[in-house]
């Protein structure tokens, strides 16, 4: 484990943070995918939930623990399960990252007096005590324990340091400064580092992190301003997302540091050439689209548009390119697929890319390349990793798409007949009408389905370019049964199937949301008559 | 104009920076509808184009200038125009904004020794030979004059000062400091405009501007570090849009300085509460999605996902929220038309939106708006807002679409059915089978068309919520006719009836760029037998 000197741990947390963007909820076999990228991309600590909050993440975490925390080799990263300081919550978090070869128990209290006094309703004294305390507690079961003053950033900084100094004499080894809003200024929270590493007591080994929300836009300068006053572990996520406008995006701290490297002197362990290839992925899963215009990793990223521009691109790279593509794993020759390409060629591809796929979706998934080559002339990297991702959330569906027939036009109604075969194996078809064919599609299978949901979203893009490209279509929904909007996903070559493998991914969720539902309150869910309760 | 004291002027380069991002092309009407936002906004200046770039860009420019520049207000904006530091950029560029109330001529010039070896093989002498005569050919037509040394960030400062000087000393009244690349840190690039500021001959009233791109995610924090070091005007998009990861963008600066301003001490005449209108406006007539965790604008920020946020909501806004969605644009109670309202209602509601439209215009609004009425059963502002950018972009068209008819779903052929009346006010119809059903009716498009295209694009989102929420969809198109990549917008209930109307959008603008091509080049255009001439 590095974090000393000039390496800067990269602390990722996008399946903690990052999934709780609004209306992202990942699987526990998306978890474990996203988590093998970010092993093999170097990160240092994987946080990979927060176990107390529902038994599908305790699982999550379980999964990702067990299946890429463990897999015996030196590099493993470290997996991180978040705690409130309460005793329940860290004996959980401990009980879910146990198997990991490097666990970490990261736990967390309010500092501010704004949220110790409307939110917990607290002192400062009782806060520190209970700070001692879990942090005693998490102590007791594993050596690496991370704590974090909430909303530090607001904090009164006298109390922040004596809070921290608590968590450090009660066994913290690393020491979180979570900017909770996004309020500050990057020569603020430099400072506010500074005074923080200033604070500890001598001749510890306490590593300080940054954690930067993006409300205001200046996560990544916060970040980078933490780390030159003297933090040596950057919280951060792939894409950036995270609460509201996310956090500091992996991938601009990352090539910053790189590209700056004179400037700040600092490094870290990422391979930067699989940031491409993570973006795209989490992206897939998450449903959380990347703008053209995003730093690094957006389509435009490394396009020059202007006369003036490409004019001086031909005379000389350096003129308005100060990273290449290639960094990032945007390779101009990259490997494509074609209709010729065999089954052997297709698994080395597959592993290549970064994912472990056991034989039966390995079969699953070169059976849809085969078709998708009868489609498409070339099936690129980005087509590969959208069917992947449709495959690993189909895995377990209890509803899956039989037929599909489809009249649509103007002038007139649209009409959509939909076979689906539900959980008992039986086949179900209805025909509706709509105000156009995908709202058809959604009263089709929702007659068949009979879960009352509301649409939040719907969007749609093309994987790659080309009249031929697969359409990713991405879905919310929510539900008076489910504490959250549930996303779905689903990519064909026909944008009106993938508009209903969407929908029918995120009904089956909401089919598993109220089923657990229904098994923790013990009501019996909705298909119980309550006469019978 | 003020731009002294703590005032802030906001530059608006959305028109100019903002349109040079890959895929964007806008016509001069929606450049004249953006720049009425922006105006309405409170934008100081409005840089409205590059007219040397193209008789278009010439155009679009000239009816900023006279259409929103010159509307007789004591608060109209300022209208700039982009030149080289040639006489002929500088003699259009005057040409064009002559007829604003208050015209600017920005001039620029490579300062950086790359730029300046490689890109224009000058020596730094032949460079301030130049800034003098171009300031000075410009301040002849015109006060205003703001020069911008090209690449300043990776100048060599010494030489950067005498360029500066040069400016000022012919004429300039304004100073623009672009981080070209998007190279520098924070740090950087607040001592470097100390450094500028002072350099500059005292006792002349002479504004500081920076211009900052996100190549590394921290263009805000650059341009909030520039204003910090005394610069006192900021080029800024909306939505951040521009060459590659964009510009620093107008909401987060503006929302930072208010947000922040007991530390900054800074403020700007922008009504923030016209931001989400002018960002989802942007949105549509760019075709450049904002992502949900984008700071300010993104769908999510504002929205608290996880429990604990949740709960702290509750008891107090501040534990999570240090903005209001309201201080925005975003209100709860955001008016919403219904099935019942009338003209009257409609018209007002349009203007009160930012909208000049004209009676034929408001008319074709009106009726779209009772047919959406007819299929959903609220229209919310994003509804009338994406309806009037496809009427926008729609008034001239050579094609227009009359009947589609579409039979798609799985398995089997899509099959799609188009009926178009063309320039010479002929109806042809044309069949086509596709891998889906897009592709279906974009080959049956084509056939009637007959413009050889790359669809390199396709992108669609649900403009609201709801299972009844239109869909907008944008295209991009690539052809050997165009020198970029030609957009094309569509929405509508029924997203095939919008994919279609997309798509013919994005096609009228080839004709047209195909026909000012062999007008300019006396070729006669694709349409003339080669024997004939």
């Amino acid at each position: 484990m590095t974090g000393k000197g000039n390496e800067i741990r990269i602390f990722d947390t996008t399946l903690r943070d990052g999934e709780q963007s609004p209306g992202v909820s990942l699987s526990a076999a998306e978890k474990v995918e996203i988590a093998r990228i970010l092993a093999r991309m170097g990160v240092d600590v994987i946080e990979a939930g927060f176990p107390a909050a529902s038994r599908a993440d305790r699982a999550a975490v379980e999964r990702v623990a067990r299946e890429v925390g463990s897999d015996g080799g030196r590099d493993v990263p470290t997996i991180c399960a978040l705690a409130r300081a309460t005793d329940a919550d860290i004996d959980v978090a401990w009980d879910v990252v146990r198997e990991a070869e490097h666990p970490r128990i990261h736990t967390f209290l309010a500092a501010s007096d704004l949220h110790l006094e409307h939110k917990l309703r607290i002192t400062r004294d009782e806060a520190l005590e209970r700070t001692a305390a879990a942090v005693a507690r998490a102590k007791r079961y594993c050596d690496d324990v991370q704590f974090s003053p909430e909303d530090a950033s607001r904090a009164e900084a006298g109390f922040l340091c004596q809070m921290v100094i608590a968590a450090v004499e009660a066994g913290a080894t690393t020491i979180n400064i979570p900017d909770t809003v996004g309020y500050r200024t990057p020569e603020e929270f430099g400072a506010l580092i500074e005074r923080i590493v200033g604070c500890l007591p001598s001749g510890q080994d306490i590593v300080v992190s940054v954690h930067c929300h993006n409300d205001l836009g200046v996560a990544t300068a916060n970040t980078l301003a933490g780390l030159r006053a003297g933090a040596r572990q950057a919280e951060v996520t792939i894409n950036g997302i995270g609460e509201r406008a996310g956090n500091a995006a992996l991938e601009e701290v990352v090539m910053t540091l790189r590209t700056r490297h004179a400037y700040y002197g600092l490094s870290t362990r990422i391979d930067a050439a699989r940031i491409a290839h993570a973006s795209r992925t989490v992206s897939h899963y998450t449903g959380m689209p990347v703008q053209p215009n995003k730093a690094i990793v957006g389509a435009n990223a490394f396009a020059h548009e202007s006369g003036i521009h490409q004019d001086g691109m031909l005379k000389h790279q350096g003129t308005y390119e100060i990273m290449r593509p290639e960094s990032i794993g945007l390779a101009d020759s990259s490997f494509v697929l074609g209709k010729h390409s065999g089954r052997h060629a297709f698994a080395e591809h597959v592993a290549s890319l970064g994912y472990e796929l056991d034989a039966d979706r390995l079969e699953a998934a070169f059976r849809r390349f085969k078709e998708l080559t009868g489609k498409k002339r070339e099936v690129s990297d980005a087509d590969v990793e959208a069917m992947i991702a449709d495959l690993v959330q189909r895995s377990d569906d209890a509803y899956r798409l039989v037929d599909l027939q489809v009249v649509a036009g103007s002038p007139g109604l649209s009409t959509a007949t939909a076979r689906l075969v539900g959980p008992d194996e039986a086949e179900r078809v209805y025909a509706s009408v709509g105000t156009g064919p995908v709202d058809a599609i959604y009263r089709a299978i929702d007659s068949i389905v009979g879960v009352p949901n509301r649409l939040e979203e719907f969007r749609i893009h093309a994987v790659t370019e080309g009249i031929d490209a697969q359409g990713a279509v991405s879905v919310r929904i929510s539900s008076a049964d489910a504490p959250m909007r549930i996303g779905g996903y689903g990519t064909d070559a026909d944008i009106l199937i993938a508009s209903a493998h969407a929908y029918i991914n995120a009904l089956n969720r909401l089919v598993e949301v109220r089923a657990a539902r229904a098994e923790r309150t013990g009501a019996g869910g909705g298909s119980t008559p309550a006469g019978k309760r």
